[in-house]
């Protein structure tokens, strides 16, 4: 398959309906649909949807019938990194290549920016209702794992153990456990969020389940080696941070070699996961390929 | 009846059913649950969750089957305490006479504290769904409503306004708007949510909702009005501060006696809009009664 142009049909399929969620009109408080809007457009991936609908595809769904849940996946993502952006967090003034929402606009709008994409993805989730017409029982079991994921037992903890880890010498094992909970938890929701809400049966959304943690940790393993030896030009950001922070890191703490055959280990385990989805879940095992060799 | 009993019965009922949804126990991220758990725990007086609770009363529902959409309302509501008092919002250091959240722990965790009971608020609605078998289509409705009014179309987008209109003037009008987003939204939402949790027509739901925008304009007149002519001591913060601040109030712009008597007045068109509930809203009657008598 052609996975350049796979993605490019997905991003723009994801925009479009993204676009129509949160169209930048006029309303009272316009300025912080600016600022959701801005930072919701400011050059992301779409990993997040794409791996919810490549899950739909993998249990054999209707992919449109799957987007409004890929769209409150990216209103949550785009909200963390608002928030973990901030003055009080991270302190980042460069996101993909553009200002930060509180460098574009002030720490308040950002602040609220952030809470308005989280309160509108679950907006966005309930409201798909009448789409799902019989299909209530599994919305709302896709709401309470994407609201356990996005939580303090998923993402916002994960950022609360990142900050507090910072500056100090963590094990690998505690690593392991920052990763899983602030990007592992949100990937791995995804998509198991999308075969789910395919109608994909229980143990088909086990083994998407597998497959999404070890996506997650070779997600972050890569992002790593990225802040090693990426380009800041390529990056859209400064790279040497994590270094410059005393961020743990996991080619820090067993080395870029180790790090990087560890994450092309687990490549093939997640992609074993995939043997019983045939040539539907091809998308999923091209994507966790492309990781490996991603320069941004 | 006796109000005062009726409210310590429903705040206890309510306070036991919060501290299920979030013990403070031990978890990887313990340090944002503690945070949470100290904000969700700081004295609250429970209106929003008391307010659904009568609402599902006023159309003879099950108050037990409606304790997590109450529960869910007060996450929601302390997130917002939580975020509007940092240091780039609005610059509290004390709530219900304690130390605000980022006082208390600091400002990163404070902003996750925040994000985390948003989510947890979300998590609670959804979870809830084996107790409304056969009701998952209103549990739904119940989050869309909720959602639409805590974000930038309600509770979000009235607290950017408000940021928005500090330090200058504004009419009588923006002073509506600004309210009827910020606190007026969700204390609609609290009551009808309720209603519509318990099966309430849609007669009697848009009934209960036009209550409850009165009430939510009569609770922020006399919000201004207690700021104006409260003691500190009793409020548990900081009085005057609007003044301070310049912000926009409703004795500020149209006086004392005159935001009284209006107050007074939406009292009373409050109660008639639940003549057709007779004795089932005799606490909805009471509780408008008492936020004109209200020193705290």
């Amino acid at each position: 398959m052609d996975l350049k142009a796979y993605l490019e049909e997905r991003r723009a399929l994801v925009n479009r309906a993204l676009e129509a969620y949160l169209p930048a009109v006029r309303c009272p408080a316009f300025r912080v649909v600016q600022a959701m809007h801005y930072s919701l457009f400011a050059g992301g991936k779409r990993l997040r949807p794409i791996l919810c609908l490549a899950g739909a595809d993998a249990v054999g769904g209707d992919i449109t019938e799957v987007l409004p849940v890929a769209c409150a996946l990216e209103m949550i993502h785009t909200y963390s990194l608002i928030h973990d952006d901030l003055p009080a967090m991270d302190d980042d003034d460069l996101r993909r290549g553009q200002p930060t929402c509180h460098k574009k606009y002030d720490e308040a709008t950002a602040i609220l920016a952030g809470d308005g994409l989280l309160t509108a993805a679950f907006h966005t989730l309930a409201e798909a209702a009448p789409r799902f017409e019989e299909r209530e029982i599994a919305l709302l079991a896709v709401i309470q794992l994407i609201a356990d994921a996005a939580g303090y037992r998923g993402m916002v903890g994960g950022q609360m153990l990142d900050l507090q880890a910072e500056g100090r010498e963590v094990t690998l094992k505690e690593l392991e456990t920052i990763h899983r909970l602030k990007t592992g938890a949100l990937l791995t929701a995804s998509v198991r969020s999308g075969a789910l809400m395919a109608g994909g049966t229980r143990a088909e959304v086990a083994a998407l389940a597998s497959y999404g943690e070890k996506f997650g940790l070779v997600f972050q393993i890569t992002d790593d080696l990225l802040d090693v030896e990426g380009e800041a030009a390529e990056m859209g950001k400064a790279t040497g941070m994590d270094a410059q922070r005393r961020k743990a890191t996991y080619p820090g703490v067993v080395g870029r070699d180790e790090a990087r055959e560890w994450a092309r280990r687990l490549v093939e385990t997640a992609i074993a996961d995939l043997e019983p989805f045939g040539p539907r879940a091809e998308p999923l095992r091209e994507i966790a390929r492309y990781l490996l060799a991603r320069r941004s």
